[in-house]
C-alpha cells in the first residue's frame, strides 16, 4: 500500500519580484512566516487581497520570489470574489482570469494568472521510482472516514525540490472530512 | 449501469410554525419561490440571515413547516460563520451546534440543530427496490469530469415523498467539479 500525506492547500499567490516592488516598495524582501511541504519553499508573515468583481479576501503569498504571478483559489473562493473558476495545473495561465492584487504600497493588475489548482502529488524523483510513477501520469487516491473519498484526476509532479505530499484545495479538504496528520491512499 | 442524477443543495433551513411566527410575525405563511427535486418541498422566497460568532449568512428556507428547526451548511460555511462543522444524517440533531436566526420581525436562538448533511441519495419506494437497496445502506457514486470523484459513505434514503437523487454540499460540489445535469453512477 502506498501511503501519501494529505495536505490542504489553502488559497495563496505567488510573486514576481517586479509585483513585489510594486505591492510592497521597490526592494521589499518577504519575511518568512513558516516553511511548507515543499522543500524550500515557505509562506509569508505579509499578505495582501485579492480583488474580483463581487469582493475581496486576504491572501497569503508562498515564496521564494517565481517568474510568474500566480492566485491559487478554491471555486468557493472563486464565487465569492465573482471570478470565473479555471482549473489548471499550475503554471499553465492559459486562459485563466484576471484579478486586482492589493498590496501596502501599490496595486497589480495581473491579466492572467488565477486558478483553481488541479489536485496533485509532488513527489522526489526517488519517491516516484519507489512508486514507478512518473511526472505527467494520472493516479487516484483513496482516503478514508465519515466522508471518504476516491479522488481521481491526480496528476505526479515531480522533480528536485519535490517532497511526497498529495496537495487538494480547501474545498476539496472539506468534502473528504480533512484533519490533520490524514494519509491517503495512491492507487494507479 | 445505475445512473442518479447529482444535486448540489446549497444551505438552507427548515423551520417550525413556532419559528416562522418568531421570525416573521404570528400567521406569516411562506410564499413559494420554486419546487425542488424532492416531491412537495419547495424553495421560500423570503430568506433569513444565521449569525455565528465570526459572521453571518442570508439562509434560503426550503418548506413546507418541520417539526423541527434545522440548519444545512457546508463545512466552509461553517467556519465563516465559526460554527464547529458537525456531519449529520437529516433530522439527527444529537451534538450539533446552536447558532442565532435572524428574520424581518424576530431572533430565534436554536440550541441545536446546524449540520453539514452526509451526501445521501433520495429513493421513491420503487426505486429502491430497482437498485436493490434499502434505506440506511450505504453505497458510493462515482463521477466523472476533470476533477472526478468517487464519493463513498453515500447513505441510501427511501420512502415515500422521496425521488432519485444524489445530494451533495456545496464544498462536495465544487470538489468533484458539478455541472447541471450532472449525473453520477451508484455503485454498491
Amino acid at each position: 500500500m502506498s501511503q501519501v500525506p494529505v495536505e490542504v492547500s489553502a488559497r495563496h499567490c505567488h510573486l514576481t519580484a517586479k509585483d513585489i516592488n510594486k505591492l510592497f516598495g521597490k526592494g521589499y524582501k518577504l519575511k518568512i512566516l513558516k516553511m511548507v511541504s515543499q522543500p524550500g519553499q515557505w509562506a509569508s508573515k505579509e499578505e495582501i487581497k485579492i480583488k474580483g468583481p463581487k469582493g475581496e479576501l486576504a491572501l497569503r503569498i508562498v515564496g521564494p520570489v517565481r517568474s510568474k504571478t500566480q492566485v491559487e483559489l478554491s471555486v468557493t473562493e472563486c464565487y465569492r470574489l465573482g471570478i470565473k473558476p479555471v482549473l489548471r495545473v499550475s503554471g499553465d495561465h492559459h486562459g485563466t482570469p484576471s484579478a486586482v492584487l492589493i498590496g501596502p504600497k501599490g496595486r497589480v493588475t495581473i491579466k492572467q494568472g488565477v486558478m483553481v489548482a488541479q489536485r496533485h502529488v509532488h513527489l522526489a524523483p526517488s519517491e516516484a521510482k519507489q512508486l514507478k510513477v512518473k511526472p505527467g501520469q494520472f493516479v487516484s487516491v483513496k482516503v478514508k472516514g465519515p466522508r471518504a473519498l476516491t479522488f481521481s484526476q491526480v496528476i505526479i509532479r515531480s522533480g528536485e525540490g519535490h517532497k511526497k505530499s498529495f496537495q487538494i484545495d480547501t474545498d476539496e479538504g472539506n468534502a473528504c472530512g480533512w484533519t490533520p496528520g490524514m494519509k491517503g491512499e495512491l492507487l494507479k
